[in-house]
């Protein structure tokens, strides 16, 4: 494969909280999404979350507590871990998971994106 | 687990070829990698590699060309490929792969840094 340049396909991205697969390594895919205001409650039973943030701030709400992930940094979601994202900004996101992992994981929403919907940029 | 400040990880590694690993999630780690000049020929029999640049321009030589990844960019090498990475100024990288994986591959070399011993940062 080749390089592939991140702002460039975060450029092509226009919808929030509709992830692009952008590369895949060991069975995981590289997502990218812009995300802004809140996500649902939900877990993977299954699949741990490396999440990247490349712009803005991502709080992750748990049960317990809210994880504040700035620009530059990353937080893993362990496996069967509740959680809900908020961008009050719009945050640009590297989400890398396993391949099989549905994004609202056990939680059937409207914002459900089917993986064979993702677009692969 | 808290956030990770990907910056900060990098400014405690002093040496070159040395990853340290910053998070693991489904078996993989996350290492940060500070490159600067040659790496050696190796490749990874059961391993993909995803290399995320955060700063500088890293070429990956492979035997029958040349892939540039720049500052921003993303470059998977599949397993059993081989390459050989070489940063002519300083490259700060992220390489994701399986936690089993050595960063030499299967070539031992005096560069080879056992995974028991990469510092978790």
């Amino acid at each position: 494969m080749s390089a592939v340049n991140i702002a460039e396909k975060f450029d092509g991205i226009t919808k929030h909280w509709f992830p692009h697969i952008v590369a895949e390594a060991n069975g995981q895919h590289v997502r990218l999404a812009k995300l802004k205001d809140e996500f649902v409650w939900h877990s993977h039973a299954d699949e741990d979350e490396l999440f990247i943030v490349v712009k803005g701030t991502l709080q992750v709400h748990f049960r317990d507590r809210v994880e504040t992930v700035n620009e530059g940094e990353l937080l893993v979601i362990p496996k069967g871990v509740e959680h809900k994202p908020i961008a009050e900004d719009e945050v640009l996101l590297i989400n890398i998971t396993k391949a099989e992992a549905k994004h609202t994981g056990d939680v059937e929403s409207d914002v459900t994106v089917d993986i064979q919907q993702m677009p692969r940029a």
